[in-house]
């Protein structure tokens, strides 16, 4: 139950100290990754901010999508402030792992270790869950971080039902500033950027995919909103492929690949011109890319 | 026209010297602002990384969204990374006014100082326009800044029109890791991460804005897509109040407020539930909030 009580104070700002009988309670910070997915890792500081370092670096508790790449992050995190506790005595848990992976179509029921998502009435069923077993060191008073694999947690990935369990438990959740490569890749696309649907992956059946592309240029074309989409790495090539083979020429396609990488590139142009003028060789099948689309 | 060619040549890479006589162009690099507002300003370090703050401090000419927030993010840049040039000697130009501001409803013919956007055709009428002539100095072999008020630039903010324009003079364009709010808020909310909407601003006239919100609570039942919106700041409580008012009782409503500042805050809840225990004072009519809807 949440309290009935002005907004949860905020780190940093004095607030009523909690009556006598209640044991303050840990936050869930929010730790972005890079986008560099591990390979050939640049200095955390390229993508990360000083004060997220020094703030992963006193976290003890780590709720993170993979053990072996969190202990990698942390190792980079340690090159540049100090962690506080070594990382052997550090507490960290991967998430269940019916939250990961490649997320089902929408309108398959999401069941799993968390009991569902997205139906109505079913919140409260977080709170005896094991998401909240999971954030008991933060419900005890310490602090925990949740981390995931790429960019922020909670977006296009796993993670977003951790941070709904810690809201369900009355805990204040900080997100800590950190690069999203959706909002690069809009960034960099020059396509409209005040109104976007991000619908994650498209179908792999190949006539599916050719529907699902039409209903994005149309979805773009009636309300004005660039859509955003993802593909598994190995898969970039075919993706581009069917969207340059039936979108409409006059479309706008923009694609970023490797986001903050040095061999990373960002592409605009009509579905006709990059017809014309494809690239060069393949598009990368190891790093990631962001495809983005305006009818 | 785009080179027939491999991708653009992405910084850090080498390729091949151009020919002779086609002078090297510069980048255009789209610059993170703080989340700050220049209100109580944090140390730059708390939401950039060092490596955005050490190229901005190296860019001479700039594009921005208001010159005078831009030499005061410059001064903050100098603080931590001395500028290459003096302030005084950099080119600081503002984005045309058209572009600016409440963006219009879709709906709406969007004109203005960029010849409109969105209409099939016009892609390459950037090439010739204003934009051009702002992009001079990059097409002239220097690298240019692109920077806006508060985020990304381009993401819900003016900024796309000018990073269309380079992309159509074949500029190499490089977006620079920083805080998104509307990413923030979204791994705060712990509501559906892997497909979601930005909509941008509700309607202002009440009866519209009823009928918007019960719109938005429809595709996010139909498409498990969490819809995000936001307002201007003074008018959160009303927005707040109007959700809070016609949304049903089982919709999930977040709202972040403040996003990487020490008084912020992030809340998710039902709709209930924020109507049994409704923020203890008025929504911040000062700082910017982002709302999270999924019914």
């Amino acid at each position: 139950m949440l309290p009935a009580a002005p907004p949860p104070p905020a780190p940093g700002v004095s607030s009523s100290p909690p009556p006598p009988s209640v044991t303050p309670r840990g936050h869930l910070w929010l730790v972005p990754n890079t986008l560099d997915l591990g390979a050939a890792p640049q200095p955390l500081d390229a993508v990360l901010p000083t004060a997220v370092l020094q703030r992963a670096a006193r976290l003890q508790h780590w709720l993170v999508e993979d053990a072996k790449t969190a202990r990698a992050f942390l190792k980079r995190v340690h090159e540049m402030v100090p962690l506080q506790q070594p990382l052997q005595a550090l507490s960290i848990t991967e998430l269940p792992r019916a939250a990961k992976g490649r997320p089902v179509a929408p309108a398959a029921a999401r069941t799993g270790a968390m009991g569902g998502r997205g139906t109505p009435g079913e919140h409260g069923g977080a709170r005896a869950g094991p998401a909240a077993q999971l954030l008991a060191p933060a419900v005890a008073g310490h602090d925990m971080g949740l981390l995931s694999e790429a960019g922020l947690p909670g977006v296009a990935d796993p993670g977003a039902e951790m941070v709904a369990a810690a809201h369900a438990l009355g805990l204040v959740v900080v997100p800590l500033p950190g690069a999203s490569s959706l909002m690069l890749a809009l960034a960099a696309s020059g396509l409209h950027g005040q109104r976007f649907a991000f619908v994650g992956y498209l179908p792999q059946d190949a006539a599916a995919r050719r529907t699902r592309i039409r209903e994005l240029e149309s979805r773009s074309r009636q309300a004005h909103e660039t859509q955003i989409f993802i593909e598994t790495p190995y898969r970039n090539g075919a993706l581009l492929a069917a969207v340059l083979e039936c979108a409409a020429p006059a479309t706008q396609l923009a694609v970023s690949v490797g986001l903050t990488l040095p061999e990373g590139w960002s592409r605009t142009a009509t579905i006709a011109e990059w017809r014309r003028s494809p690239p060069g060789g393949a598009l990368s099948d190891r790093m990631p890319a962001v495809f983005l689309l305006q009818a």
